[in-house]
């Protein structure tokens, strides 16, 4: 029976909803964001390290989406976002590797989000190989990273952003 | 298996992909919209002209998505949004009464989106009884659009749009 209004209400962090694989897909495909970026660190032999990372954002009233994936990927963390918006966040390379990778193997990104997702694996296989640790991986990871999340336009030339951290 | 990019190839009107109605749902929470105009009609006894729709915007190179959604729902219409983009729109009354409404009451949204759904059914039944055709009814209608689509602020005062047509 469909929820009314008054029933409509949401719990807090400890009542995380169930969420079905294809509904996440389909949530994914619309908000989700596989980004990748490449910042400079003079401590670092190559100059600078990849960060890659698995994003959804959402307005605060959502947050409770945002702790129901959590639960569901088994990692993560939820945290602020720009003004009243929050995110779920999953960066550690153990976790996109084994948990965010499987999943979206497993069930396919219906809209060219897709396109990004197969290249954001291709970087995180890379990455799990430590070729980020060498000027030839770096290439090959900026070559990649500069044609995702593009709307369509392709940029011409790598770009290496400044560390903001 | 998993598409390569190779395989991730996109096929025109006439290939429409199949949805799961749980994709659709987890789709529609992020990127989809009940919308509820009020237009001034000066030929229309009450002064102004409810119209309802439910729409989906999409960059055009996802259009396959919005003829997906078209041939799942049996209804609507793809055509073209601001810039380089393109929206599926269901505007018919009755396809809004009898496809998209028991669709979203029998998959629930998960978002806050839900109290704008239940709050565009509410406006559709009353429109469904032709009570967008006397003043009270407007003055009802308006009322419950006037809280929807709000991002949480609430407008304290019913607002009817010019007309755009």
């Amino acid at each position: 029976m469909i929820k009314t209004l008054r029933d409509y209400t949401f719990g807090g962090k400890g009542v995380a909803m169930d969420l079905q694989p294809q509904w996440i897909v389909g949530f994914v495909d619309g908000e989700g964001c596989f980004y990748v970026g490449i910042f400079k660190r003079k401590d670092m032999t190559v100059g600078c390290q990849v960060q890659s990372e698995f994003v959804v954002v959402q307005h605060e009233k959502n947050i409770q989406i945002l702790y129901a994936l959590k639960k569901f990927f088994g990692c993560g963390k939820v945290c602020p976002n720009h003004g009243s918006r929050k995110c779920f966040k999953v960066r550690k390379k153990e976790d996109l590797l084994t948990k965010i990778l499987p999943f979206f193997e497993r069930h396919s990104l219906k809209t060219t989000k897709n396109i990004d997702f197969l290249k954001f694996r291709d970087i995180l296989l890379l990455q799990a190989k430590n070729e980020d640790l060498t000027f030839e991986g770096i290439a090959k990871i900026t070559k990649i990273k500069n044609t995702m999340n593009t709307r369509g336009e392709q940029l011409s030339e790598p770009k290496i952003e400044s560390s903001s951290t």
